[in-house]
């Protein structure tokens, strides 16, 4: 037993000994900002390192370093005041995080796995190469690619840049070889997949910690419109459960394969012939969100239990359906002139604000809601996302 | 509609209408640090006055003010970068708070509330005053008026000081009129009461909004230890229906003779005769802290509601049966080195840890459970409770 300054240690020493590590997370938006309050919980010290003060994240964040992510100098700085590193997005660039690597600081997800989440050729090239079905793809450069891809995978041709999307940005689905024409003229690298027609798409999230601890959420359904996440439904109403298990499995695996540490989040398509996988994240991601209200662990707590090494929270959900509706930001960005009608309305629907400057489309909260059943509790959490964002109630 | 910047409205008169509102809150203990995580979720302005960085709150605080409640120019300053001003404590002293409220600040709970969270005799007079039963009690200021108060209750005589008390310090269970006279010795203002013999204690949590909604959680039983709170059972195990009803009835109708807006927390005794008023607070209370994973909406995220005006959430438990153990600081400062193990041990445990530094006896955390039945859950609870604080595991 130790007492702090007893004779034989200092007590600095005590002190550091009963220190809480510090997880420093590369990037302040809602994710960041989310796991600033999962932080305060398990008692770690949590900083960002945000563009500006005015970021979701470093509004709330007690330690947030203005820096710029693709500076080696700031990104280096940050590091040094951290036992932990991770990530709010994918856009550090990977010799970057190599470099992180090379300082001697503990990055998680590490370089050699984040690749797979910045990288979609080099992504679908490893997922294909375990055995684990994908769309169909092929790296293209030009029209003649695109359309001998058309050739043997028919129109549509969705095309994808191989780096930098997200939230559909960066994805163009193209119904002839004149579209694909104007996506080629951008002139960034792209690959080209088959167009799946998908009966639903669905989604399974995994932690991985550096024991090699994995755990797995319940597997959901996410509805997207216009390539933005919608609705997330957990779990997946009338999801077989040897289907379940499967998506399980594969999140595991993968996790495994790819060497992930923190969360991994595989986007699914689920079609008549089995499962694909579509997209994967490295990082808290928009389908985990239910987890906040739904599930014993919410998705950030996971994240840093993860990422710092400590064994894995409980997956166990805390009702049989949670239903998760993004607020997207309308014409009037007056959103918390609503929030009184929105919670007089339904005292049960749990609604998270992240702070950020509303303009139309931009994903600005969230609202969940718990339920015995996933129709009533869909219906209660759109008609409240829908009031916040547009002063309408749509259910 | 509006927009910001459009014609007709400048950028700052629309920024201002968006703004959500900023709570602050004086003291920055751990009441304040999950205050702090409540309105991360809920998207409000928050910020703490604080003696100093080092304290809970002020470690994950984005917006903390140093500065003494006790003075009048810090406590002013404090409230003038805020919309509305609350409590994590209630030491400051009442004529401060009068004049907080005469600068204009909307002080939530105010100073006419906040005297009978204060003055233990102002409170027992109103209770009483008000037909609600409370051990029987009398001001006293020799050893003379204690001694008439025994003749008519018996020995021992409960001696608690007036106003300052907390956590069992402040109360003194007198055997003999010697015991007494050492605690007249200490020359503060006192009240004697009864020496209850209960059942056991109970504790109502309601909140009440400036609107008069109100809204109360379910009874929950508590469990003292030389006055400090041990153990807190969602519901109140076993607990006959009336009396449960009694109980949130008696808190909400506390709440509005006494104009409490925010929490208001009674402590109960349950007796053969049936409950009295042991003790009150308006603030976010021990008893309520397995709201935060065990009720649909946390006792900190009630508190922000009312303060703010907002509708209140639904207080519907998350599972049947809750419970909350305290971690109290024992030799061994090095906490976090004892995480491991217990989140190992046990996936389905949430430990909620402060950031303090550990002293024998001090509250630094607390682990909450879920679960079926109450006996189980307190097992677990205990188990991650003891071994964090002892390195034993003690159920």
């Amino acid at each position: 037993m130790k007492r702090a300054g007893e004779a034989g240690g200092t007590p600095a020493a005590s002190d550091q000994a009963a220190r809480p590590p510090v997880v420093g997370m590369v990037g302040a938006g809602q994710l960041a900002r989310m796991t600033a309050a999962a932080a305060v919980g398990l008692g770690v010290g949590f900083r960002v390192l945000a563009a500006s003060a005015a970021e979701s994240a470093a509004q709330v964040s007690a330690a947030t370093v203005i820096g710029d992510y693709r500076e080696p100098r700031d990104l280096l700085a940050f590091c040094a005041g951290c036992d932990v590193v991770t990530f709010d997005h994918e856009h550090v660039p990977g010799p970057l995080i190599a470099a992180m690597e090379h300082a001697g600081t503990a990055v998680r997800p590490g370089a050699q796995a984040l690749r797979y989440a910045q990288d979609k050729l080099a992504m679908r090239t490893r997922v294909t190469g375990l055995g684990i079905s994908c769309p169909r793809f092929a790296e293209v450069s030009d029209l003649a690619a695109v359309t001998a891809f058309a050739g043997q995978c028919g129109w549509p041709v969705v095309l994808k840049a191989i780096s930098g999307g997200y939230d559909g940005k960066g994805v163009w689905v193209c119904e002839s070889p004149g579209e694909a024409a104007d996506v080629l003229a951008h002139g960034i690298a792209l690959i080209a997949e088959e167009y799946v027609p998908f009966e639903r798409e669905l989604a399974i999230l995994v932690a991985r910690a550096p024991s090699r601890q994995g755990a797995a959420y319940p597997v959901v359904q996410t509805v997207q419109r216009d390539g933005i996440c919608r609705e997330v439904f957990a779990p997946a109403p009338g999801l077989a459960d040897d289907t379940a298990v499967e998506a399980q499995r594969l999140g595991l695996r993968l996790a495994a394969e790819l060497d992930v540490t923190g969360l991994l989040a595989v986007e699914l398509f689920e079609t008549k012939a089995g499962l694909l996988v579509n997209e994967v994240a490295m990082r808290p991601h928009n389908s985990g969100h239910w987890t906040i209200e739904g599930s014993a662990t919410s998705q950030f707590e996971q994240h840093l239990r993860a990422v710092l090494n400590l064994p894995l929270g409980a997956t166990t959900p805390l009702a049989p359906a949670a239903v998760m509706v993004n607020i997207l930001g309308g014409d009037d960005p007056d959103l918390w002139s609503r929030m009184t009608h929105v919670l007089a309305a339904d005292p049960g629907v749990k609604v998270q604000l992240y702070g950020k400057a509303v303009r139309p489309g931009r994903k600005v909260g969230h609202v969940t809601v718990l339920g015995p059943e996933p129709e009533a509790a869909a219906e209660r959490a759109r008609r409240a996302a829908s009031y916040l964002a547009l002063g309408v109630e749509e259910a």
